[in-house]
């Protein structure tokens, strides 16, 4: 049996509800850039300030709004909102390519419990490891290698890639992602002192995670220390992002690479976090709220906004002059106060 | 055979050798705070400001200082440090919960080298990689997947959880906790140049892990480039944390999640490092030194105390004027000069 | 058959190509530094300050620049660049300590898919996979764990540590290092908005990794949402490090631990990224550009230089009265400007 390796454009049109310009037998294999595309491929026009592109452009046929789709040589797909069709267009061509397909539903080098209860069409990659009365719901995949221990609870057609963690009595809804290397339900970093050690609490909770969630490459979500760590429906995080226990993560928030949140912080539903953000333990963060890449969270946000924290590049010759500056900057308020009062006695006359 | 699944009042006062005012043949089950405990649980007052709470607590039992003993509506167990005693609570109640009992010491799929000497009580789980001439100490607990490369030396009740990477050469003490992705004993990153390229300095050194060392998940330790990378007992490292090749960590000292040690620094004993703080190479941080989040601490640190670098948080807009303002700070900090003196100049009887 | 444990001075003289001032029958088994060094030990002076240290060195032999080396108390080995000729001597030590040539090619507990094609020669360790129509070119190693999806070609003496995951249709090059917990070819972070929630970006490029490439423990490497990911040939990334989708590195930089590069942003060649680093998304940085530790790279960089960001480390009580003050910094500066025209109008004369 021969695979499917491209799409008509009449297919396309179906498929994405979008009206086709064009010949609806034409086949399209790929999506690539207005400027890489080439004959058999698919491309977008997702911003008008490369629309001069659509003259030299390539492709067999671009996605684009009314108001530009005279201008496409080929074939044009007219969507109100491109760069959201070029989405959907997106997940259609790497159907193509999964080559999962021909492999084994349960890979036989698998592990997986007696106690286990795994729907008829879960597929369970070499090597992985599914615990004790762990539930897999229709349509999940596990990768190579991941680990799902007791008692988990995993949506439909949530996708495990390969090497991913997940802890005892984590719950997981439907259609999430969890990316290679990914922890889930980890300990929470908790400990009392007994004045000459760390005594450590055992974390009881576990990790909540709703439906449509996405989870980056190495990321890591403790579970909670007495409640669960919740990570609501719809949230994005991506590469080695670190949520700490009993955080809660709004629906449908974003947070990028290498950021972080402490113990028991509660971000709100539609935020954006950039890169490398950290946020600190205790703190709430109101819905809408987007704080810039490298920012350091030291309190809570009461309003939706735009936050950031941090200094901007320089040279470093000029940086360290500054840096020194910085640390007595204090002083040099002082002097300036100092100033307007001397200036202000020897002429009171002047606007300070 | 039934599994234990709460213990009696009378139990937990003899295990944690606390007094008990109530009745010792009450069952609970597990642990909650005091806003969402109920019959059948313990909760605990760790501070006083949540001494109203105890009015309504539904809880079968609480932890209590001597003082608030008498307001608790159900058992009081009394201690004189309830968060402490709470953490002891709080392992009992995971011991319960431990799910590995009842599984093969070593699961069929592990992979065990013949020459690995392996004490009899050692659990090993599936797809776990045992290589030549490891030493695993009795109570030695091996998550599934996870690899222990050639010559290793894991000491008495060390856990390893899933996914877990123990490179060639690692001494590991007792009772260490290695969370799920955490990689020990990868290669420091060292480098000569050549003008053109960069030639890798192979790293012959090895990583020593003291007693009672916690590392959290997706933690890296690379090893030595001739001598040992140390981390003394007692540490406890948080998630997504970096150590690099030769550096030392004294004992009971807490690094929290996402920060960094660069080659060769040492740090001191009971320090604690705060989330996201990257420390620079080559340098010594006192004893008992604190450092707030996501600071850079760019030199070294002679005494105790608190350290911190940094900006707040601010709207973007008013941020965005101070990073400016803060590139040409050693200019405003010339121009006061001038003033001063100027003033000065002007009159000279102004104390400046 | 016995294992080599040792070189003598005249094959390390051969091996390394260096006039050796002493016997060449010395046998020496391991590197150390001046001061930690022994008899049957070989050590190095890379660095003149530590010329003292020569006196009362133990070691059997020192690589030593050609003006030190009447300073040797034992056998010397004559380098123009002691430092690289350490880095050279130090692989021919690991190569001693390679514990790997006993082992089976392929171990039994692997598992290879059919289609898969793999140089005779090639070792993969337990439990690892290798997915359909992979291409393992000769001398490639595989560490116990790591997951190899389907398409991926390594090119010639490749090797992967433990528990890595190379997602489907990378491409890597020759001698490529990768780190236990490496992830390449994850998914980038790739989301259009429809309002309500992020619709998936499928990312469709894949990653190209050029020779000699080295990537730390647990970093990641995100594929292309249309075009590859590029690491150039000879690039060296630590651990923890990420790197979003469409990024270009360029050949033989350096991203040290926990730096981060956003999506699109394009490294020079010969580039040096301190730990830490924060690169924002869709800039161009020159090659051998270096940027300080903990540094956010918040535009591009035109011309080579030393760039930094950020502040110094004090004590938190004089750095909260900094930080406070970088808050109000552009009020300052607003003063300084009127109190500059007060001086001024009370005395036009002052140079200011």
């Amino acid at each position: 049996m021969n695979r499917k390796t491209s799409y008509t454009l009449g297919e396309l049109s179906r498929l994405m509800d979008l009206e086709l310009r064009g010949d609806d037998s034409i086949a399209v294999s790929g999506l690539a850039s207005l400027q890489s595309a080439g004959p058999g491929q698919l491309s977008f026009l997702s911003n008008s300030a490369f629309t001069d592109q659509l003259r030299t452009c390539q492709a067999s046929a671009v996605i684009v709004p009314e108001a530009q789709a005279g201008l496409v040589r080929g074939a044009a797909l007219v969507s109100g909102s491109p760069y959201l069709s070029y989405a959907q267009a997106s997940q259609l061509f790497a159907a193509l390519a999964d080559a999962d397909r021909d492999e084994p539903l349960v890979h036989p080098s698998a592990t997986v419990h007696e106690s286990a209860r795994i729907a008829d069409d879960v597929r369970i990659g070499p090597h992985a490891c599914i615990g004790p009365d762990v539930h897999l719901a229709s349509g999940v995949r596990i990768g190579a290698g991941s680990v799902i221990e007791h008692g988990c609870r995993l949506g439909e057609a949530t996708l495990l890639h390969a090497n991913v963690t997940v802890h005892h009595g984590v719950n997981i809804g439907k259609r999430v992602i969890l990316h290679p290397g990914a922890v889930i339900g980890s300990d929470g970093f908790g400990f009392a002192s007994d004045g000459r050690r760390s005594v450590k609490i055992a974390q009881l909770g576990g990790v909540l995670i709703g439906d449509d969630v996405e989870i980056g490459a190495n990321s890591t979500i403790d579970r909670g220390a007495l409640d669960d760590t919740v990570i609501e429906e719809g949230v994005k995080i991506d590469n080695l992002v670190q949520i700490a226990h009993n955080c809660f993560v709004g629906a449908h928030s974003i947070l990028c690479g290498c950021s972080a949140m402490a113990g028991s912080a509660r971000l709100g539903r539609y935020c954006t976090v950039g890169g490398g953000v950290g946020i600190i333990g205790h703190v709430s963060i109101a819905d809408h709220s987007v704080i810039t890449g490298m920012s350091f969270v030291n309190e809570g946000i009461d309003k939706a906004g735009l936050y950031s924290s941090g200094t901007l590049l320089q040279e470093s010759r000029d940086w360290k002059k500054s840096a020194l500056r910085f640390m007595k900057l204090d002083d040099l308020a002082k002097r300036i106060r100092r100033l307007e009062k001397a200036v202000k006695k020897n002429d009171s006359g002047t606007d300070l």
